[in-house]
């Protein structure tokens, strides 16, 4: 839908700057929304964002740098000079500015600080990792005092002029500044306007504190359905708040991560094409070395067993077949394990319970396969013996591949490492090599070579 | 942090109701929030939850169905009589409501909605589709006309007592119903009372046809940064609201999807531990079947090479690290690019950007990978022939991998197929296949065998 919208303002924004026409650019870009202003922004030349930039305000400039990937907006603001920097940061969200400021070179961001309005609304934000609670948190937001009452609360609320779009939600805090409780906008309007903030707030409001990481601040705001999460230091102060809108972009980041890892990529942290292409190659060269090399091991178990295949040539045939099942249901039990540790559903206090439900579906689905590949074997015109040994094989194979594939993640999450790393391909490459082992020893027993 | 809140809870209630203390164990559970309500009853016994339920008030069983599992909600609604889980549902939100209904046998869901205070308010959400907007919006909302002053909203928001937790935004329409704008609660209290809606709101509201896809509506909350957002007729007469809560589980809801068919097993719809075996084993068997039909192409490769095998024990050696190489190569593309697609990075007008992108990403890979695979063919005392044909083998692979790697998932987005479906284990399965044609056509032209 927007889509058609983004083409047709680029075009007419391009045609605008060949004219040489500067304010009908401007006019243009300016009439949309934010999200979709930065996009067109972003499919422009480099020369013409930094024709523009300067000409369009600083509101207008801050939403575009808010929206644009950090990447990109940290190249952009770049190219501006200082004081220029500053007139748009002064209109960015705090959260959002101080993403920036940690993106561009200290020397700049330090200039840019200077010459804000109210270096202090970013500074604190400054030191908290991006990926924590305070990373994520705006500064922004309105506290009262216990005693505030409803009519005060409300002329608080119109003296306020904050940046960005705010949650509609007050937080109450003590003369220490130590959080007490929380109000909403519309508790505000439903009570009498002489009550006291201490009467109608809640005093059960969930707070994090600053180090927290961000995907467990998404956890929670998820599970508790919280619009604005407040952050605290050790002394239950009120530092600032994360909202509903940082939440979603956490649960985004997080999946992406955890999507390429499963696929054995290391995340991009950039949109795809604009990605350069030795930059994608690097991401991924790294993994499919370490899997080639964990991988070789199969030509050391097939070089074991050098003799075997030479007797029966007839085994060979059924290789792919059998680390191919074998990877495949293991990558059926990772992925659900994964996704069942990431919203929740499942902890490392379930580890043996998992388990268990792991064996009995591997048993169930290995039965199921080896009976089915006894029937194809033959089929084929496999002799009996062979027949039995890959039946047999399938089995073992696949109620293996269940228990690796349920123990890895959960043995990853224990040593704190992102089960999606370890559990992709390099689970299939482990069951790869194993299988072998497997079904070579199963066809020696059996075939008695 | 709240697990042991939960466990301890648990606990209490769990000896409360050996004790035969039920009042107690109500206490307990009212005293917490309804996420952990819902997850302490959903722990208790069949029986013990039987007995709890029309003990508890009203509010709360209301609060424990809408945050329960689907399923578990719709067997425990079942063995309460019809009054009684009329009594509940009138409770909940009207969107949960609705869609606990549609999980209960048809004749039970009409005496419910029979005895309903209000079944106008969830009726009309009973037509639409779970995975549309209309199955996802609430009835609850506030509509007031463009005429209606300041002063007049803030007291129809005093009037108004609506079940659930709802968004802090209101919505203009015309005496036909037609959306007109919408205006914050922050913006109502800004305003002069004497103000008219007119004045105040913001015409340019974006909404969403009841039928629109799940996906596409959190796509748009998530752009555009909204808490709520309208559902209108084909007359662009407001229907219904999705508000904020609903965009994070529809997301969690998608990437769960996602990710169980990336590593292709059926989406189980539910909680891990609380899926039977047998389910669990149904959702994996159809993919691990489908594949192994599908692998049985390696065989038939093979076999079409069984002179040259047996010729060459040696290039047997080489083909799961071959072939593993290549599904590694394939999945980690196909990751990116789903991911890409899923979030917006690139649509199918990229296609051939994207296949340019993959194909140069693809040769660097291709020649360190060939370039690896030399050097360790020969350091295990395979001839230059054989490693030379495997290092060509390599590059081609990887090369081809990433084409059929990043060409499946588009393709299928072509095709209205979730790219996640056909591009995990079936792109393996393809590349293992015709990776092995590959080696083996190169490893006969070089061998001259």
């Amino acid at each position: 839908m927007e889509r058609l919208l983004i083409e047709s303002a680029l075009g007419r924004v391009r045609a605008a700057l060949e004219r040489g026409d500067y304010d009908q650019a401007v006019a243009i870009i300016e009439s949309l929304r934010p999200a979709d202003q930065a996009e067109v922004f972003s499919e422009l030349d480099e020369e013409d964002q930094e024709t523009l930039l300067p000409r369009l305000s600083p509101e207008d400039s801050a939403d575009i740098l808010e929206e644009l990937d950090e990447e990109e907006a940290a190249e952009l603001a770049q190219t501006l000079p200082p004081r220029e920097l500053s007139r748009i940061v002064d209109e960015m969200e705090p959260d959002e500015a101080a993403d920036l400021l940690g993106d561009i070179p200290p020397e700049q961001a330090e200039a840019v600080l200077a010459s804000l309005e109210d270096p202090e609304e970013v500074r604190p934000l400054l030191v908290h990792p991006d990926d924590t609670a305070g990373g994520l948190m705006t500064s922004e937001f309105l506290a009262l005092r216990r005693r505030t009452t409803v009519a005060e609360a409300l002329e608080a609320i119109r003296r306020w002029h904050p940046e960005g779009h705010v949650v509609d939600q007050l937080f109450v805090v003590d003369r220490n500044g130590v959080l007490r409780g929380t109000v909403s906008l519309r508790q505000l309007i439903m009570a009498d306007p002489q009550q006291r903030m201490v009467d109608i707030m809640d005093p059960e409001v969930i707070s994090v504190p600053a180090g927290t990481d961000q995907e467990e601040c998404a956890r929670l705001m998820d599970r508790y359905d919280l619009i604005a999460l407040p952050v605290v230091d050790e002394h239950h102060r009120l530092l600032g708040v994360i909202t509903v809108d940082d939440l979603v972009d956490v649960l985004q980041e997080e999946v992406t991560e955890d999507i390429q890892r499963l696929g054995g990529a290391q995340p991009l942290g950039g949109p795809y094409l604009d990605t350069r292409v030795t930059r994608v190659a690097r991401s991924r060269i790294g993994w499919l070395l370490l899997l080639f090399v964990t991988e070789t091991l199969t030509g050391t178990v097939l070089r074991l067993f050098e003799h075997e295949l030479a007797a029966v040539v007839s085994l060979t045939f059924f290789i792919p077949l059998l680390i191919g099942t074998g990877g495949n249901a293991g990558s059926q039990t990772t992925s659900t394990i994964i996704r069942a540790l990431a919203i929740g559903d499942i902890d490392l206090g379930d580890a043996l319970r998992v388990l268990w439900h792991e064996l009995r579906v591997g048993l169930l689905l290995g039965i199921a396969m080896g009976t089915i590949g006894y029937i194809r074997a033959l089929a084929w015109g496999t002799s009996h013996a062979v027949a039995s040994a890959v039946a047999t094989a399938l089995l073992m194979i696949v109620l293996w591949a269940n228990v690796v594939g349920s123990t890895l993640p959960l043995l990853a999450s224990k040593l704190h490492i992102d089960p999606a790393i370890v559990s992709g391909p390099f689970m299939s490459t482990l069951v790869d090599a194993t299988g072998l082992l497997i079904y070579l020893s199963v066809a020696k027993l059996i075939l008695g070579i």
